[in-house]
C-alpha cells in the first residue's frame, strides 16, 4: 500500500542513506525530507534526545514522521562525544577525538560504538515507536577514507568479521549492511512492513 | 521591601555563590534554591539555552525564579566546550581540555573566556530579563588550585591586572569580584534594586 512518511532531518547525507534503503525495502513507501525545527536536548541517553526531538517534529510536520539521532560513544572517554557528536564534530572534528585518545594507546582501550535511535510517530494512532541500532568497533590512530560523514574516518567497525577498514573506506552499500543507522532503519522497516 | 526569589539550579556551588552575593547586596531579598526539572538545549548560544531553561523553570516553580547557565569558551577549539561545559566536565574533566590544548602551545593561542547568562522571570509582570557576564583569560598548561568548581583549575582570569592565579587558586570572595557569574549576578542585582 502507498505510505507517505517524512524524515525530519537537516542532514542530507542521513536522508539519502535512509531513502535508498527504505524505498527499496518497503513497497509503496515514499520518503520525503522535511525540515521541521528540531530541538536537541542535552540529556543522558540517545533515547531521551530522540523522544524530545520527535515531539517537536510532530508539531511542524502534518503526516507520519520519524527522526533519527545517532552518536559515537567512547567508553574510555566516559561516553564522549555521545549525544553531543554532531556539535563536537563541528567544533573538534575527528582530530580532536584522536587527540583525546592519545591517552589510550592500547588497542584494547580504544573500543567504541555508534548507536542510532530512530523514533517514529504515526499520526493515525498517535503511537511513538523507538528503534535502536548499534555497531561496535574501535577508534583508529589516524583518519582514513573520504566516504560517509561525521566520525566515519576514525571508526573501524567490528563487522564483517576481521574488518580493518574505517566506515569512510567503505561504500554506502557496504556500510548500509552493518551500520548502527542501518540497523535502526531495518527495525523501522520491519515495523512498517508489519503495518501492511 | 521583602522579595522572595528562587534560583532554579541543581548545583549547590552555584547557589552558594549567588546567595552570598545577592542577599548581601539586595536588602530584604531571600534567595531559595529550587530544584525544578531543568531542560538543557543543544543550541548555538548560551542565551538560547538560558531562555529555554527558564521557560521550563516557570512551569514547576510558583514564584519569581531565575536560572543561570555558564560555559567556558575556547576560540582555538571553535568555542568548545561552550554550552556543553557541564557535561564535558563530567566526561573529559580538566585534563581533556588540557589535552586538546596541546595543539596550541603558544600563550597567544590559549585565550579563553567564561560567559554566564542569568535569566530572570518575574511572575507579576510575566517579564523575562537576561543578564550577561564575561571574564577573559587564558587556559593554563596544568591544573592548579582546589577551590571553586568546573574548569576553574585551568583558567587564569585576566583580572585583576597582572594576575597569574587560576580561579581555583582564588578564594570565593576574590572570585566574586571578577567572575562571569558575579558580573551577570551584579546586573541582576542592579535590576532587582531598581524594582524597589
Amino acid at each position: 500500500m502507498p505510505l507517505q512518511l517524512c524524515f525530519a532531518t537537516g542532514n542530507k547525507g542521513k536522508f539519502n542513506e535512509a531513502k535508498a534503503f527504505l524505498e527499496k525495502e518497503v513497497p509503496g513507501l515514499h520518503l520525503k525530507q522535511c525540515s521541521a525545527e528540531l530541538v536537541e536536548l542535552q540529556a543522558d541517553t540517545l533515547e531521551a534526545v530522540a523522544r524530545f526531538k520527535v515531539e517537536g517534529a510532530i508539531k511542524s510536520c502534518k503526516g507520519n514522521v520519524f527522526i533519527e539521532d545517532a552518536g559515537l560513544f567512547v567508553p574510555a572517554l566516559n561516553g564522549f562525544p555521545g549525544i553531543f557528536s554532531a556539535e563536537v564534530k563541528k567544533m573538534l572534528d575527528c582530530k580532536g577525538i584522536l587527540k583525546l585518545m592519545e591517552e589510550f594507546p592500547n588497542a584494547s582501550q580504544r573500543d567504541a560504538y555508534f548507536q542510532a535511535c530512530t523514533c517514529l510517530y504515526l499520526r493515525e494512532t498517535r503511537e511513538i515507536k523507538m528503534f535502536i541500532g548499534r555497531i561496535d568497533g574501535i577508534i583508529t590512530f589516524e583518519e582514513r577514507g573520504n566516504q560517509g560523514f561525521g566520525f566515519d574516518p576514525i571508526f573501524v567497525p567490528g563487522e564483517p568479521s576481521g574488518n580493518t577498514r574505517t566506515f569512510a573506506e567503505m561504500g554506502i552499500e557496504e556500510k548500509n549492511e552493518i551500520s548502527h543507522r542501518a540497523k535502526a532503519l531495518r527495525e523501522l522497516k520491519d515495523f512498517l512492513l508489519s503495518l501492511a
